[in-house]
């Protein structure tokens, strides 16, 4: 018979916190902030954007980023996730920023990168991809918050005044009105 | 009747990789790379070092750091881990490190950190805490690699010729023989 996890918040012996304890089972589902991986891949004078095929925030623009898989550094996950949703080769460089998300307990950490291949195509996961310049970039179509600022910090590096890695904008936390 | 967690190896729908799924219950349990937060806490020219209570290393000395909770940013994790293992109060700085140990699937961001207020004792989990100088610090006794990374790191920054934040240290990987 089929049945589902059905938790129920208690806190195991040893710790100190109440976690989600499954009734069932008795496994205990800790919960643990996301590392968020990805990267600014540069071309020239334009950037690299995908359009999601995936929710959440489908149809809207983003830089190739996704969650950090086990085994891996978070370079070599920024490079994964730019293949995946790209089809893009890069090259990754230093760390633009570590940016939180405290509301969904991310960790966003985001390379400079440059393409090494100009040819480039959507992944499953994106509608389509592209070069943009930075005033073609759909500002008012991107699809997080951090994408805006991963992007504007970028460009500071870029015109060659900007000390890395940043850190979220003054007072800024990510939130946003769906 | 009380039982415990089975989990199998298979791929869930919409994704792209094996991941362990309860037999009983149909739990997916996404494992994620780990956040690991702490700092280099100096005091005039001496750094905070615990002597660590619990496995693994029972016994060796580590800079303040743990595990980072949902919801917090992981400067925020950084103070509450300095609280929970030394009682310190500290202002934390400049990210001074972001490390990789992939084989343990572990990100550990690392700031500077100062003491506010000089009172420090043994927390739960530390059996005891100290102000080491430079030439003080047990070496051989140390918990973890990425301990000694961190301090040295901290040392260049201190002297005044580096700049943050650092990787692992090349060829390094954190492994160690225990």
């Amino acid at each position: 018979m089929a049945i589902s996890p059905r938790f129920t918040k208690s806190v195991p012996g040893g710790d100190n916190r109440a976690r989600r304890v499954c009734d069932h089972c008795g496994f205990v589902a800790y919960e643990n902030p996301r590392v968020v991986v990805g990267s600014v891949v540069r071309h020239g004078e334009t950037v690299l954007l995908c359009r999601r095929a995936i929710d959440p925030r489908k149809g809207f623009w983003t830089i190739p980023a996704g969650y950090m898989e086990l085994g891996e550094t978070p370079d070599a996950g920024a490079r994964r996730e730019a293949r995946e949703e790209a089809c893009a080769v890069i090259e990754t460089g230093e760390l633009l920023a570590v940016y939180t998300i405290a509301r969904l307990s991310q960790v966003q950490i985001f390379y400079r990168a440059n393409l090494i291949d100009p040819a480039i195509a959507a992944g499953e996961e994106s509608l389509e991809v592209g070069l943009f310049g930075w005033d073609e970039i759909p500002w008012d179509e991107l699809a997080f918050p951090s994408v805006a600022w991963a992007l504007a910090h970028e460009r500071e590096v870029h015109l060659g005044n900007a000390q890395m890695p940043f850190a979220n904008p003054p007072g800024e936390t990510g939130s946003m009105s769906e």
